[in-house]
């Protein structure tokens, strides 16, 4: 039997003497009432709560680097480019509202085969068998037929001869920025990143550069030039550079992985990122990189430990390509 | 070493003779040279990939149930309510966009909490124990100070008061719906969810209302009148019969956990919902309902099994305080 | 140009000096050069990091509990019984090593389902239109055949009919403990949760008691008997008398939603539970009480807060299945 | 009011015929109640449902490859080095029961860092800035201080001073998987990944070398000897070779992100693993290649596609710490 002085504690316990506190920010959705007004919606998200409002903070952090004129350095995941978004982030460096890529192999590849043709949308839950027989490569709920891999050996193996002799002649072996480079002056179409970091000189690093169709084409092409090279240490040479030139760095990061964490890495040398906006879908509770979060990075020196930290960096939670665009629209574009 | 042979059967394996698909939709994410267009931002969303064309289906699929006038069933957890998407929702029951509730205890009873003042935004990060010792109660980033329960206690037990001496006089016993109604005709605010559907006629239906605050204050109330009874049999009666009544179903369902289930179940009686739009962050690994997939629901007779199935149904994963204003504006509002 | 006094301030960005730490616990992994022994392997989860040493601290917790003698709560949700954990659950249960049970609809009438026949082991990937047309619906890789439903009802009905009966002759509204407890002396099956329960006095608490197959019969049986009722408010009502009554309480919560909420939320009122062991696949990032993690439910009051606090609790990210067992083992048998 | 015939309709949807499937497997739980016997909990997995299942099955696809003696290939993220699953792989390269090994730049260099402490026992919620102060680098719950870098640098700075005076003399250009063998050669300690593979001439992919602490100390060294070179294409060329030459392969990837997709990726050109064996946290809504399944995989002839499909490749859902130890208890040990 409960006692009177049990009720009573259980009351003490219920409804501890909160004192109000003064200033607050109260919890507010947008008013579908009014009239609708993208901006207004964009500006709720920040006082939505959870997920919502860190999306209101990444608009907020990356108006500040524009406004600071910092160096912006975007990191994106291969499956970034095989979605739309490669088509904003064509957008960003044509306009050169970003200033240093990191990307993966895949990253790089498939905004040139995209040169070819579009990508295919596709289901998540189509018949794996089926896909298999047709040729029909399958991303999450994105197709890339055989044939743009085809498409792609025919565009890459001229480059490759040509570094080759190249190395043959001058001893000069091909490092993957310049490779990168030498792809965005061949490529010749106004929708990719390549094409628009080559003529705005905008560097793209990827020291992962082989794990993927550039790398099965390197791949057939050693077996007939088995003495062909390909540098990577300039990569982190020219990125840690760069970093360390800049004199303050911000970093949006669409997926973490490998991109993620060369990107932030590269800028320990220089007490850290002043700003950073994560966006991701990994979980932090098996300690790989990809997971963590940016109170992680604090203590690597990855990102400036500011007084009072973590005002300076966000994560939004959630895949890139709902969040991405929304950011774009609010801290590039209106 | 690799043999000609070898080199030969890679390049066939690797580029499989794809036939070029006639007819696809074209992977194309949201062109931002032009001047900024909601409508088209929303439009391109579907083609963008991933979960972006999740997006695009689920409002396609919400413009669909409008159409076609199908009784539209609303679930929501109780943090969807703690968020700014409380307001979201009280706009959709308002203007009767909606016509059926379904939702957890703290989905009814922060709504009302929210009649007192709003809550606070704060951080994931914020302080453990420095929250506890202020009596700020925690959910995420939003705080809901002790004070909250305090009012809510003296809103709620008058009302218990007034059941149970109905109860003592005709012998009629309160039950979930019935209790929640008389919130919405007590509550006086126009902002609250429940207000709207008292007004609108809209049922909420609540089956673990004791899980929370309400049930706090029942145990308080018990104590004093140990025979006080609310019955939960009405609250599947009721809502089995609406969903049977009914002539088509469209489900809406914000988190997941068991007022999803709750509102998914109750239309095997029916032959399933007509069309499905999920909106989580759970996943199915763990066979637990709350990252089920719509493909678990067609086994069970909840969603109705089309041909070709899995057309009248989608996953947007993510946070829904990001992706539910989207949805709103999409198929309810431009 | 990165100039030399860059990378002096490189060097020193990177090489912070970091003094000794004296003691230290060292990561280390399980040494499988030695002959293997299953207590070493458990012990040696705690050095491991990231989860393994979440599972480490989860059975030393309860260990402390079984060694303090507090009343242990146990919640687990519907898909726990789906699974073969049921059986790890029904030995706990008969052994009498746990003392409260908290669970959703479905984790009362799928133990009940299982005297029937076992459930059937199937594929995550099935033909979702065969399983249909089948009758068998899926939960994850398991399935529920129809029949088990059917006896199911079978079994409910003549109980309902019973308190039916009574409440027309005495006016006594059936509670959702009672009518458990009811379920557990008319089951006669050794190998169920329920079963040992009632033989044992081990009260199980169900609020959601509507939302399933049990709710699905009682819609029937309404048809026949609008006046049936079912009281709710008993359940709380018993819920939080015993988790004051309790000296100390211990949590063990495997997966979340609406039990473990219940189940914590209850000790608000004696100050928290002492220990707490959560199991879960849920992220926080979207607020929902899934999600939530310890650090959320000590700004509550739902776990007591010990200076330093945060260590009478943790948080087992990853799929039950895997990880009660050994849980089990290591805190419960060896 | 639902009518008689909707009420049989009802009934009709509720309970479709099912027939009794002939043959099946019951789910089934661990029996706590004879006398613990490991090897019998590791067979109950099988039986118990969700990732239990799939840890089971992981378990009997690894056993298939042993017996079959087709040649194992294991991916790791840095993650699972940083953890004490460092000290289990070292087990298996020592006994050569892998064969190949992929893995990302902290896969390499924590195992080094390793040889010279061991890694320490932290906290995910550890203080940020104190940590920072102290020189204590996060990942997870586990520290790594500064010093182990300096110590890293002592010992990398004479091996790139080796091979950039091999580079002068013979304009011989060092490849990754020769680097990380030197680091194997010359590292000393019986608890090293790296160390056995060399002794046991089990190679180390790493395309991704210069992302970490292996690619500061390059660029701090390039900035003496600018013209020091690392060439990555003989990784992609060596690991091709390997996958093709091997009669037959099978994956263990524990972990995602570029070092799984670049083993799978690598065994294109022979038409596919033959059995894969996932565990990783990640999940497929993004689209990214860490999260995508095997189904994704069977797509691009990663995984060899058998008739009936999808039998001979598993996902285990789950952090590797806990699982993995079981796994090679399971198949390796017991």
């Amino acid at each position: 039997m409960v006692t009177e002085e049990q009720l009573k504690k259980a009351r003490d316990y219920n409804y501890l003497k909160s004192k109000y506190p003064k200033d607050y920010t109260p919890v507010k959705g947008y008013d579908f009432s009014k009239s609708f007004d993208f901006k207004e919606l964009l500006n709720s998200y920040k006082t939505t709560g959870f997920q919502a409002t860190h999306l209101g903070i990444a608009i907020d952090l990356i108006k500040k680097m524009r406004e600071e004129n910092v160096t912006i350095l975007l990191s994106y995941t291969s499956n970034v480019v095989t979605s739309g978004l490669r088509d904003v982030i064509a957008h960003l460096v044509r306009k050169k509202l970003v200033h240093v890529l990191c990307t993966s192999a895949g990253g790089v590849e498939e905004d040139i085969m995209k040169c070819h043709k579009p990508f295919i949308l596709g289901d998540f839950k189509a018949d794996t068998k089926e896909l298999y027989v047709r040729g029909m490569n399958r991303t999450g709920n994105i197709y890339t037929p055989d044939e743009w891999y085809v498409e792609f050996e025919k565009f890459l193996l001229p480059i490759l001869e040509e570094f080759y002799q190249r190395q043959k002649k001058e001893g000069k072996i091909v490092s993957t920025p310049e490779l990168i480079k030498e792809f965005g002056e061949k490529v010749n179409d106004e929708g990719s990143i390549v094409y628009w970091a080559a003529k705005n000189n905008i560097p793209i690093f990827c020291p992962g550069i082989v794990d993927g169709a550039i790398g099965d084409v390197i791949w057939f092409f050693k077996h007939k030039h088995p003495d062909f090279k390909i540098d990577v240490s300039d990569d982190i040479y020219n990125l840690s550079n760069l970093s360390i030139e800049a004199e303050e760095t911000g970093a949006i990061c669409l997926g973490s992985g490998l991109p993620r964490h060369y990107l932030l890495n590269s800028n320990i040398f220089k007490g850290g990122v002043k700003y950073a906006v994560y966006i991701t879908t990994a979980g932090e509770g098996d300690g790989s990189t990809s997971g963590s979060k940016p109170s992680e990075a604090y203590t690597w020196g990855k990102i400036e430990l500011f007084k009072p930290y973590e005002k300076n960096s966000v994560l939004v939670e959630g895949d890139a390509t709902i969040i991405f665009p929304l950011i774009v629209a609010g801290a590039f574009i209106i």
